[in-house]
């Protein structure tokens, strides 16, 4: 509960419009993309100004009352789950494209801006934004920047961290900092801006951010490549990057994902397949020409039963959609739908997808997987019902095996989803119990009263995950 | 003084020949690459493996005593020099290519190796590490590192920070931490690597990379545009960028410059010029050579007087090697070099070049401008004599009012060279003091004490510099 006094401040603040505490409201942000998490916040407040967020994190901070600020709540990690209550900031109404800086190729932007909507803005000035998590026609850009949002096209371009030149953001006391500049050389201090993105929340409030901009692609070639054999088509993905190509997409699909799919996009896939690669390369013509023409000759000689290349733009997309409407596809089959992110190396991707069958099939769970094979980041999903606590436990069991597997073959226990709440019992796995204690400093000294979206990052004792009734 | 229950420790963990204490050791690592700055250590140590520095660490922090660890020294802000006396660490022992990974395209090095030597080594196995600071044939990767190194491909590749996929460090407690690995995405926490890279030795000392490499490109071509205002080349270099072309090196040189460089490396270039670009594209033959047109054409249309592409390989590297050679071409005119890099967005360039003109003139200083256009990255260069006290003096206000001029037309106090002591009275222009504290924190977060590098990026009231005399 919001004391009295908290809530006039806030009011006199944002105004009574922006401050809310009614139950639908409440209910309306006690969850985001994660399943099976919910807790409810103190009150929801919809900023419009730095100005007022930093006046808000000084009224916060007197009373030590939690700030959880979100975009569209798209994660996947219970990033945004008000766990201790306190106020869940939207960030909707700071949705400006401030700038665009076609001399310095940069754009200057709000975080409540919808990722698709900037990504399709300064397309039609003639420039690229890479980063595309799936989410992207939901998601904002802050929630890009606090989660480091990956994508599809991550393996030649890399991810939301790669594209971040400055921002400005609200500290905990309310102090305002600026980060970076249009600069794409910048050794002043420490490097705040990187360790800003992907902080989850936990140390600052994202207010502005100054994105990189780079020339587009002239021209496009998408292919698929099918095979009888998962340890194949991983060897595909190695023997192309061996071959110093680097395809702007890289993505693979088992066997049942293939099924998945294809049942819901009616793409016509040949079903007797253990594993698909979707390849697209970006460029100049002849060199896309070329490598499309390499990897061709590598996917055959990797054993790929077939290999084609789509013949217009038209089917690329629809190709590509298709993978993107996996997650979709997949959340169709069962009540409850857990998607992961376990990373490893890319040289390890064959004994990763084997892993994570051979656990699949130990628990007697349900789990299609798909994802980036160029980066190793892969998403086991798990096709379940969160009203069944048994089979839960199961799932839960199995992810636990998978993020195991993952670190001992060299990988990470999230690649592009975060840790939030879901992933921060695995933390100490990947690095170690002296790197979260560096990490808990840092988060220290900027959050001493732990205000910022506390509960996520660090692990209390327990890893139970905290099951909710959707049915 | 070292203790002597210190130096006992010390020899007993790395043996008697690798601790020195004698006047000579420690006159020679007294000193880095930047003129005017000298300290003694209180000695000098040699280690050869991370549990060794890990041993050390902990003598050191139990008995208080500043570290402060090094590579070839060849910083140019003072990073490397004792301030605090303590131990001097250096790397040279730790040199190895622990491995060159095809598959994952890594390569995990040990800190002390030499830049140009890992360059060379992974070119020969057809791959490619873009980082290319002008030290780099004596420069340690660890150096780098640490500074964060930049250099002339840092407009279309990057800097450093942009290779290090991994770190392995040695925390002022002396306990070890593994940060990332040979993974394109992990967002398990907070990102250390990103933070550690450029923190010039003042949070951890690491202790081994994993790396980054990328395919080669296939193809170069390099040219030159020769200006008679200084606007124009500037205007040229923001035209390019706005045509959509990122060359993959854009440096400038001024009038004075182009003489020095001229006179040293005999290149018989025009000597009434007020400017010179010098471009390199590389990538596919045929995207080349469509850009150098392209680029030629905008040259042409900026008034530039003069535009010649280099007609072989030879006479490409003969021009880099040139632009290579300005600082040591300046270096020779006076007793005395100071090199420095304040860095604006590219299309501030102009501006920065005229406002440097106008400082230089107002102090009655030389100063040669040269540097990473593409970047906004530039290097003012005064030419003076440390002797000279009072031209000393005029030299340092020079420097804070070009600084001035870099923070107000949004750029910042160091692209590429670092904070260290040099920089340090400067850091609140850029960051503001609400930025400084954060850092400040986050030290403390690491290094409580303030063992490591003590008195480097953050300053003291003091802005001057400790001139000694190496007439």
């Amino acid at each position: 509960m919001l004391q009295e006094e908290v809530k006039r401040e806030l009011i006199a603040i944002l105004g009574p419009t922006y401050v809310k505490d009614d139950m639908q409201t409440l209910v309306t942000h006690s969850y985001d993309g994660t399943p099976m998490l919910q807790a409810l916040p103190d009150a929801v407040i919809y900023p419009l100004t730095t100005t007022e967020i930093s006046d808000v994190m000084k009224v916060l901070h007197r009373h030590q009352v939690p700030l959880i600020s979100r975009g569209s709540g798209t994660n996947l990690c219970g990033g945004t789950v008000p766990v201790h209550g306190g106020i869940v900031m939207v960030m909707h109404r700071m949705n400006q494209i401030l700038e665009v800086d076609l001399e310095n190729l940069t754009a200057t932007v709000q975080p409540g801006l919808n990722t698709k909507k900037f990504i399709t803005h300064v397309e039609e000035l003639g420039l690229f934004y890479p980063p595309d998590p799936s989410s992207m026609s939901v998601s904002t850009l802050g929630g890009n920047i606090a989660e480091c949002s990956g994508g599809l096209r991550g393996l030649k371009y890399g991810t939301t961290k790669d594209y971040v030149l400055g921002l400005e953001a609200v500290l905990a006391n309310g102090d305002i900092i600026r980060t970076g500049g249009k600069l794409t050389k910048d050794v002043a201090g420490y490097d705040l801006t990187k360790l800003l993105v992907g902080s989850e929340g936990t140390l600052a409030v994202i207010t502005e951010a100054t994105l990189k901009l780079i020339p587009p692609p002239q021209y496009k070639k998408t292919m698929l490549a099918m095979y009888k054999d998962v340890y194949a088509a991983a060897r595909t993905v190695s023997s192309i990057i061996e071959s110093r190509i680097i395809p702007a997409t890289l993505e693979i699909l088992d066997h049942a994902t293939i099924h998945v799919v294809d049942d819901y996009a009616k793409l016509g896939l040949p079903r007797d397949m253990e594993a698909m690669l979707l390849i697209e390369q970006d460029g100049d013509r002849e060199a896309v020409e070329r490598d499309i023409e390499r990897i061709t000759a590598i996917c055959r000689q990797e054993q790929a039963v077939e290999v084609s290349v789509a013949q217009s733009q038209e089917e690329a997309l629809k190709l590509l959609t298709a993978r993107r409407s996996a997650f979709t596809a997949l959340a169709r089959l069962r009540p409850t739908t857990i998607l992961e992110d376990a990373t490893v190396p890319r040289s390890k991707i064959a004994d990763m997808v084997i892993a994570i069958h051979r656990i699949a099939k130990k628990y007697e769970v349900q789990i299609c997987t798909f994802g980036h094979a160029g980066d190793g980041n892969l998403h086991p999903t798990a096709m379940t019902d969160a009203r069944d606590a048994e089979e839960i436990h199961r799932v839960e069991a199995a992810f636990e095996e998978i993020f195991e597997a993952a670190i001992q073959l060299g990988g990470t226990i999230t690649g592009e989803h975060g840790v939030g709440l879901v992933k921060s019992p695995f933390l100490e796995w990947k690095v170690g119990a002296a790197g979260v204690e560096v990490m808990k400093a840092i988060k220290q000294a900027f959050d001493p009263l732990n205000l910022l979206n506390p509960g996520k990052v660090f692990a209390k004792e327990s890893r139970k995950r905290v099951v909710i009734d959707r049915g």
